[in-house]
């Protein structure tokens, strides 16, 4: 069975309010980086899949973000694959 | 000044265990996915930077990595830039 790279991003919605990210950009600012704006800091998760095709490698992921991977109230995700 | 998005994905070094992603790995296994096999979690950063060019932006979103967003003992990081 053919082996995917799964790459999924899982990001606080934009609407909310990100305080993890504010408090990153608020240490950066006082470490003398000037020019930043709308930080946000969510999770970043990778994996090999082994699956039948790039669709239903994509579907899976789709799923496991659904199922656990992500909070559907309060962030939003966005998945890459890849055959290796 | 010309502004830039920046997309820092932080992950644990290869060489060292993940148990965040042993742990979640395990959990979709649980939930009867199969065929997933190194699972790694990371952190995903993104924000706006406001810089001369392209490479001075690079330049100082590696230097944030260097001094605060990055442990340089356990992980390894990635940057990308694009002009908005």
């Amino acid at each position: 069975m053919p082996r995917f790279h799964v790459e999924i991003k899982v990001m606080p919605r934009a609407a909310l309010l990100d305080p993890q990210g504010k408090a990153v950009e608020h240490a950066l600012t006082e470490l003398e980086f000037a020019g930043i704006s709308g930080m946000r800091v969510g999770r970043a998760i990778k994996f090999e899949l082994d699956s039948a095709d790039k669709s239903s490698a994509e579907n899976k992921a789709k799923a496991m973000c659904d199922k656990l991977l992500a909070n559907p109230v309060t962030e939003d995700y966005s998945i890459a694959t890849e055959e290796v």
